[in-house]
């Protein structure tokens, strides 16, 4: 017998060689039924693979992030084995499962090209597939003959990757019907399951990345147990389109990018402009009872700073590459973290015990050097800005400190509406201590100080071993935004290693000098991904107090260019946020154009509105249309700004 | 007979032959005396050279530049001939006249040291020479013969010169008593003038600013005509140390340097942050009523960027080196400009002549790549942020646009107090086209267009002929702060060159195509600087708005820290900047650190003000004070900050 412990800590026996498959049965049909793999011994694995040892276990469906992994990661395999005999002689490079769905590289045979035309085809083809409901087989061969094997198959790429890839000894492979991959898995028990299928997009890639080498085919496919997931899938991908912040950003003139600038580079065009200052705004607002204190550091700093820091080491030869000034022989760097800056501003006089928690702040920009191909919108960008700060406290603060941001970063979640979000504390692996700085005390204290500050907080936060940085545990937010899409946003992140580095110091209460941990926090996470999630969230229809323009004034035609001034001069008055649209266009046309700018009201003005000073209101996305004093109408706007911001400060 | 143009515009006859010394001595003998040097069709030179046809004559006394500059020449003459009689052997390096005073670079005798106890000597000896009035000679004498005079008296370093710099051809020398120097002049006609005498200071420097080679000792002076100026100078300095921004910079927390992170990088620090974004703020507003709009540029750009806009060409080999990414082979460059990046928001879409002018702006960080040695504290940093903005206009509107930025700068003048200042318009030099950009049509309209919008706006603006840009004309801004001292704040700059090369353009009223002007202007410059400059000129004593900390809260002993921290509470509630000095320390040493910190308020609670929820005010600078209720004094420091918003808003 062997004792299995599930995840609420309950234990069964079983006996010798029982699978997870049979484990889900003994539980229920129904959980046989959805189980897709489990994790034994927090490693995920097949349902059929034999336990021999007491062990713990988890159930995998495909709603979770492991289930969805292992299925995807089976459809790639028949994505690539309905190609094989569509294609006959197509060779194959990697096929992983991703974020969503999967892709497989491929290099067509000599002469043929796969399009979006070809899509059906393939997806026929891997119904068919499918229904067949072909076992996955897992075999263990060795180096040698897994690379004969290959070969005899013509896959070169295969076996390229076996050369120089892998280490000698055992290799596992998995067939299902006459397709067979090189490959770690786990997967499916067997393909039927996989109902519904949806071959996405197609794109070039590089074989292995490298853009020296052959471009290959990358296929992109998703899958789901249930053609209604499919069909809520594709409907969420349509909206998804819709709400795109790089589609949506530039029809409100939000951001433009520039190629002779640069790119990833992005510029905040005035609109984005007005838009984020007025995000800095409120999160000095929300920072302002926290005592933090803002600094501006400047944006490069000498590469010796990091080689102290150990950035260098560790992102050096990714990063933008070092700026030598050839006539002092000296060394810069962009900079790609605020964190060696703040710890010179905290070492730049003697701190005591009672100067902490010490909170530096910063609207820092930064610098990294992402590859191109990566670049996306404002999510993938190759400079922004971090809404940062690094608090510096004593060890028995942390746990009061983690409150505080845990306060502040639901309450930037509350104010725009991210009611849905889930929290994770990350923690260091026990079993592997040495990959770890500081000791083993201050690890379990800290690691129980942000337990206790999320119970506290009532934040039900889920917990992942071994997935905290060497220098210290963190805490961090996931948002799920209006149709359902996770963003990571908001993270808080203990370090041992810094203060360290940095040799600083506090004098303790009996005058001895100690080391200060520091807390790295970012509600935001940078002003350019907040702002991309926001405008996806929101779909570009943001809070009234926070548009750029709140009104559009459209003159019925050039005539009443003069009222729609003086209706501009007095809202300018009164702080209302207008434009005025005096195109020579039809009153019609110039609404539907409004309408994409996303401006909350548009106020019409014509012969009867100028004559007795009056505005014809049209609510954005043609709701409730009024003719009203445009005095009245300014009120209106003041008092419905008034309410949000009385709101956001409760 | 020769005609003589003086600058009124005046033609006076003379003889032919007719030195600068006889038109003064035919105007009145008090200009006689006070005339140093004068300026020839715009050629600064001596007193003594004879006119021999029609010419313009400018007379230049002490008080002119000009003049200042020969009476400094000419006086660092005399330091070098007092030398060569203190250390016979003693060889000269350059000895220029700079913007206070003058220096000389020598390499004192093998063995000699000079050194701050032998400026009295030095002074008493170039006074005894000076007392002689000798004549100084000035001299024409081929390539070779000065060689072999100046290699006679073993002067290597002028040797060198001589050899390297010069070209073949006949070179000047100037002599007075036993010291004769290579130099293109103009000089005093005698060394008689030169009354009051000061040895400043020594320091090393490089002969040729170059490291690898030997390095001599720089010996700074300055000499006045009369004794009771050289008094006021040096009482100036005194007060100028006073009031050294590094010094108050240190003393008030507002910024710091750190070696680690780089030379002549600024750190803001909490303080200097609020008061850097409180200066940004107020600058927004005062921009508010011109339809400005501002945006957010990134901190570097792709080197081709800065090959189209033609600043690599220009600075690209003094600047910071180019960033290269490895991985796809770009090159990115730190901004140096931010205009470039403007030239690119301009050209996102179609402009018609409607939408000009067009005003964007940006608080924009460049970097520029200053040798060590010419840093210093915030008016000569590596990066800095500019209050910058780029116009587009038609031809049409250049008058107009400087009219409504020169309301700008001089609104800013206004609000923080810089009364005194002069104008400066800088033109073409009209006898050398070919060097500038833009054709003569354009160059005469924009200059006219400076020259009346100053006229307008009764700005008393002298004219400098061959100092515009190549690129444009500008009109540039010096203040003087409280202690006499001129400091470049402002510019407006014409540019023709970078929407040509940007290719930028608007349709015109006829549907034609047409290239629109660029403006540059910066009110403040930079922050950095304008804050040095604030510094200097307030002596740390910012006006109440702006200054990071209106009130220091100093309990008398422990017993009332509960007391100060309601105090600061409600202070808080009430938008009253105050901070707690808590410190364990005597009364009477919280109250002169705090004025060190120059707080407007300092305010003393003790037993008596606890119990009645009093507190008592003494005014920073030992001024009034008083006993009153907290909630009288905040109200009292609200009412003087609106006061002086209201005055700044007028």
């Amino acid at each position: 017998m062997v004792k299995i412990t599930f995840p609420d800590g309950s234990v069964r026996e079983y006996e010798q060689g029982v699978t997870g498959l049979q484990i889900a049965e003994s539980i229920s049909p129904a959980l046989a039924r959805d189980v897709v793999s489990c994790g034994i011994n927090g490693e995920t694995t097949e349902l059929n693979r034999p336990i021999n040892e007491d062990a713990t276990i988890a159930l995998y469906k495909f709603d979770d992030e492991e289930g969805k992994h292992t299925f995807w990661h089976t459809s790639a395999h028949l994505l690539a084995e309905a190609l094989q005999e569509l294609y006959p002689g197509i060779q194959f490079g990697f096929g992983p499962a991703i974020e969503n769905g999967f892709f497989y590289d491929v290099m067509p045979p000599e002469g043929k090209m796969i399009s979006e035309n070809d899509f059906s085809k393939i997806e026929e083809k891997m119904k068919e597939l499918a229904k067949k409901n072909e076992p996955v087989v897992r075999r263990e061969v060795s180096k040698a003959d897994a690379i004969k094997e290959f070969e005899a198959d013509g896959q070169k790429y295969k076996v390229e990757h076996i050369q120089q890839d892998l280490a000698d000894g055992t290799i596992t492979t998995y067939t299902q019907g006459n397709f067979t991959d090189l490959c770690r898995g786990p997967h499916l028990m067997s393909t039927g399951a996989i109902k519904a299928i949806k071959i996405t997009s197609v794109a070039g890639a590089f074989w292995r990345g490298d853009a020296k080498r052959e471009q290959m085919t990358r296929i992109y496919g998703i899958t789901f147990p249930k053609k209604k997931m499919l069909d809520e899938y594709l409907v969420m991908l349509e909206e998804a389109k819709k709400r795109d912040h790089r589609k949506i950003g530039k029809e409100m003139e939000l951001f433009m990018f520039s190629d002779r600038v640069g790119k990833g580079l992005p510029i905040w065009l005035p609109k984005g402009t007005q838009l984020r200052l007025r995000l800095q705004e409120l999160l000095r607002s929300v920072l302002k009872p926290y005592n933090y204190q803002e600094v501006i550091t400047p944006g490069i700093g000498s590469k010796n700073l990091y080689v102290t820091s150990g950035h260098y080491a560790h992102y050096g030869k990714d990063a933008f590459q070092p700026i030598h000034t050839p006539e002092e022989d000296e060394e810069y760097m962009l900079k790609p973290m605020n964190c060696p800056h703040h710890c010179e501003v905290y070492a730049r006089k003697p701190r005591s015990y009672k100067d902490l928690p010490l909170r530096i702040a910063e609207f820092g920009t930064v610098f990294r050097y992402e590859k191109s191909g990566e670049l996306h919108g404002l999510t993938r960008v190759r400079t922004f800005t971090q809404d940062d700060a690094h608090i510096f406290v004593r060890p028995d603060q942390v746990k009061a400190e983690f409150e505080t941001i845990i306060d502040i970063i639901l309450k930037v979640f509350r104010i725009f509406g991210f009611d849905n979000y889930d929290a994770q504390i990350s923690l260091r692996d026990p079993k592997d201590t040495e990959k770890y700085i500081g000791s083993d005390e201050i690890w379990q204290e800290s690691e129980d100080a942000i337990r206790q500050a999320c119970k506290e907080k009532g934040l039900n936060a889920h917990e992942e071993t071994g997935e905290a940085a060497f220098y210290g545990p963190k805490l961090d937010f996931m948002v799920k935004d209006a149709i359902g899409r996770k963003w990571q946003l908001g993270t808080i992140q203990v370090d041992y290693n810094l203060p360290e580095r940095f040799k600083l110091e506090y004098t303790a209460e009996d005058n001895s000098k100690k080391t200060p941990v520091m807390i790295h926090r970012a509600p935001f996470g940078s002003l350019e991904r907040f702002t991309a999630v926001l405008i996806e969230h929101t779909a570009g229809h943001f809070p009234l107090w926070l548009t750029p323009d709140q009104v559009a004034i459209l003159p019925i035609s050039e005539k009443y260019n003069d009222y729609a001034k003086e209706v501009k001069s007095y809202f300018d008055t009164q702080d209302v946020r207008a434009y005025i649209d005096d195109r020579n266009e039809k009153i019609g046309r110039k609404i539907r154009d409004n309408e994409l700018k996303r401006v909350p009201y548009m106020i019409v003005v014509g012969e009867k509105e100028a004559a007795d000073k009056l505005v014809s209101m049209r609510k954005q996305g043609g709701g409730e249309q009024a003719t009203m004093p445009m005095t009245e109408f300014a009120q209106r706007i003041k008092d419905e700004v008034a309410e949000q911001l009385k709101e956001i400060n409760a």
